[in-house]
């Protein structure tokens, strides 16, 4: 379900309304030895969203685990499904997703709401 | 590359040493309608998980993406790969992941290092 194209970068939205926070999920696939070049174009990109309003924070993930499907990952916190919709509609954000250069990546975007939540005893 | 194998339920490790904490995420497939089987298995097999040493945290989500491959995904941070891989050779944790209840929700776990995090102005 990864894509290159351009079109299925933004993850698709629920057609029920959401109110409150929400996820998003983005799992890239990287050759090992390419991580440089990804990660260029990726800071480039998230450059983009990081000041778009609604944008909470990110933490970009790098695997451990040898032949994971998924070397990168993307956990995204957006303040509403309205705001995180509006940065994946801009010429801009068509322009960045379009390069060439991200068809050597694909990815596989999806948001969530968070269900659950447990930290351990301090 | 997801999975019903209980010897596979398991990230895979890295083969060279890593200190510092590690992020487990795993993706679930689960038939839209079988939320509550899942998250009753999963919650059982969670409780195991947050009671050994160097579990630090855990966020469950669900998907709002229609047609998302993994509708639910854990992401959980561990103290270290030493911790996260002891609590995953128990017989415990065999016994828990070995339920065939589980045969219904195949699952992708793959271990991460965060290597970049922003948050927004505040």
């Amino acid at each position: 379900m990864s894509t290159i194209n351009p079109d299925e970068r933004a993850a698709a939205i629920p057609a029920v309304p959401h109110t409150g926070p929400v996820t998003l999920i983005n799992s890239f696939e990287v050759d090992a030895g390419r991580d440089g070049a990804f990660t260029e174009l990726w800071s480039h990109t998230s450059g983009y969203f990081r000041a778009q309003p609604g944008f909470v924070s990110l933490r970009l993930h790098r695997t451990l685990s040898p032949n994971a499907p998924y070397r990168w990952v993307n956990v995204a916190t957006w303040a509403s499904v309205a705001q995180f919709q509006a940065a994946h509609q801009t010429e801009e954000f068509r322009q960045l997703v379009g390069q060439p250069a991200w068809k050597e990546f694909p990815s596989s975007p999806a948001i969530y709401e968070v269900v659950t939540e447990y930290s351990a005893q301090a």
